[in-house]
């Protein structure tokens, strides 16, 4: 015989049948009866002060499957809202979202993160009252404030750690900034904050890679649903993984070494190398313009920074073996050039057995992930302390 | 403020308990209180239905924190015993070990493990029966058997899944070759058991890569403690990443791809470069073993392979930033030539922050470290039928 599956036991607490409504796993006391083992009385007094806290809401009727059709439960997504904020190098944008993640009104415009902390947060602060009163919600809607920053962050503190491209940001206390509302403050790396917006609210339970091709290049690494950050909290740190060069080409990388993967494929080689190719571009974001506008020169910088990319996808792929690999940040917006010139170089050199069934997209709204991830953040931070509360 | 973090309730089901004084993580029943957060009442009461089942023993003192010392609990190793099969290219090893994965009697010998399923697993169960008379022991004490094989398992069936490198062995039900003992057996790819075996009975909640170096090279992948397997549970398959060559040489692999890692190195491309050089030798053993004692030749080529397998490694640690890495296999007897080529490459190239604090070592017994490894799943197969029964 082979060894006995037991399965995993799943929660029956209040804030673990809250997590089950929400992210679609039940939506009926039957189900959540049936997912959980636990007792229909336990359920039903649980949900009883879930409604009574104003967290679920009950009505509507489900498909019958023999007797009485289930009375349906749903997540009160509009018991609340969060400011979702995404710090990139060059722009400052926020959100305000309900519980479920739906933008309700943002705003957002270029700044420079050298600015320093107090002059970036402050606009943040700005912005996220702007969108709060063009929603017309109050302070006191605010449950959570979730924010991305393009550096590594000590997570439990919400404090950037020796960030490369954000001088003066070191081991500045961000949640601070946000006082005005006295609610969790969730920090953390741009690229692992795009990886939650690209499971969505259901969230998942599959390993999956999201590559963000901005500026730099970085790696969002999810096992099993959940972000991967190892040891130091760096996991997915891809842009400086060393790219040999077949032909002898070297080419420097702000890091202090050559041929790393960010400085031969990201936004920024795409720009050195379309002005050196004389294409009339001052900004990468021209470069994926003409490239989305057929201009052939431009195309071949694309579909080749995603070969490049490849290459070193390929190598994850057969260590990792994830179920799929999503690809978004601002080059992603070019779209079918950049996936084909990656899909070419793994599926030429990852393992048949796990490329077999392997998905590489681009992300539907490469623009909003930041923000939509910054907010599931922040509902996250919120139904955690609903978790101290209720158990 | 930041996110509230809760703790992660700690389960005080019996087979929790087991495996909480098993893994050290408690050793009395007042440990075993504040660990779970359960009723002292509870706690003992399962406590007892434990001893009464021969799966905890009571007895001594511990340190007294004020009171009465606590009466120590501690898991019955000797509460029966598993068998412990490691299959290789061109070996088959069998060891009995108490539940303590504590070694009883070991045997084994060189064999093909393309003479098939039948041939080999007959050996293997031969082994076994020899193991068991040599410690005293009788089939009725058998609680389980694990298995490593060198390829590719369907986990929960345990059936290799069209392993290169065993033909004939493809969709083999392994497990019913061990009918004569009625126990749970489990079969896992030899990686993965190796990684369990470098763990140890105390398990980890690290992320680590375990490297073998044998024939070929793979690498178990653990996530907070855990095997990671992937989307097609072929994670770790690190052996046929490409690897680009600077000075344009060009090695072909047996996969038909050139330049991946096992065909620039591995035992078999040490043999075959040390032939190559003229060296005084006709297995892979004796290249390792001529390192081992100075020959600069040997040396060199060893160490030249460590340096290969660091490039991959460096990109590697920048993607998962482990907390260590330990190699093991085969060639990881040659021991610090090995290690000191792989610390160069993982030191230049990886960065700063990932590696800083990131431990490279060899095993200390990369030879047992399949059999403790089976021994280790075996067990854990035993307690999930432990914990069928109680819950």
């Amino acid at each position: 015989m082979s060894a006995v599956v037991v399965p995993a036991q799943v929660s029956a607490s209040p804030a673990a049948l809250l997590q089950h409504v929400r992210t679609g796993r039940a939506s009926s006391r039957a189900e959540l009866v049936a997912l959980t083992g636990a007792s229909r009385n336990t359920i039903s007094s649980r949900v009883d002060q879930l409604i009574g806290a104003d967290l679920l809401l009950e009505g509507g009727r489900g498909d019958s499957t023999g007797g009485r059709p289930p009375t349906l439960l749903r997540f009160n997504g509009g018991a609340g809202c969060v400011l979702a904020v995404d710090l990139g190098v060059t722009s400052v944008d926020v959100a305000v979202t309900d519980l479920s993640a739906r933008v309700l009104a943002t705003a957002g415009h270029p700044i420079d993160i050298a600015e320093g902390p107090q002059a970036v947060l402050a606009e943040a602060v700005r912005l996220g009252r702007a969108v709060l009163a063009e929603a017309g919600l109050a302070d006191a809607d605010v449950r959570a404030v979730g924010v991305g920053v393009p550096g590594p962050v000590e997570f439990s503190t919400g404090r950037p750690s020796h960030p490369p491209i954000m001088p003066g940001w070191h081991d500045h206390p961000i949640p601070e900034a946000f006082g005005r509302w006295p609610v969790p403050v969730v920090v953390d790396n741009d690229v692992n904050v795009m990886a939650l917006g690209e499971m969505g609210v259901g969230g998942s339970d599959q390993d999956v890679l999201v590559v963000k091709v901005g500026t730099g290049v970085g790696c969002g690494v999810v096992v099993g649903g959940r972000v991967y950050r190892g040891a130091q909290g760096s996991a997915g740190d891809i842009g400086h993984i060393h790219v040999p060069q077949d032909d002898g080409r070297s080419v420097l990388c702000r890091c202090g070494n050559t041929n790393c993967l960010e400085a031969l494929a990201s936004g920024a080689s795409l720009l050195r190398d379309a002005l050196a190719a004389g294409l009339p571009v001052t900004s990468t974001h021209d470069v994926v313009a003409l490239a989305a506008h057929g201009d052939g020169p431009a195309l071949e910088l694309v579909r080749e920074a995603g070969r490049t990319i490849g290459t070193v996808l390929a190598a994850l792929v057969n260590f990792f073996n994830p179920h799929r690999i999503v690809v978004t940040g601002g080059i992603a917006q070019a779209g079918l050039p950049l996936l084909s010139g990656i899909r070419e170089s793994v599926y030429a050199r990852a393992m048949p057995l796990a490329a077999r069934t392997l998905d590489i997209t681009v992300s539907d709204a490469p623009e909003l992930s930041g923000r939509v991830g910054a907010a599931l953040m922040a509902v996250e931070g919120y139904l955690a302390q609903v978790r101290a509360t209720f158990g």
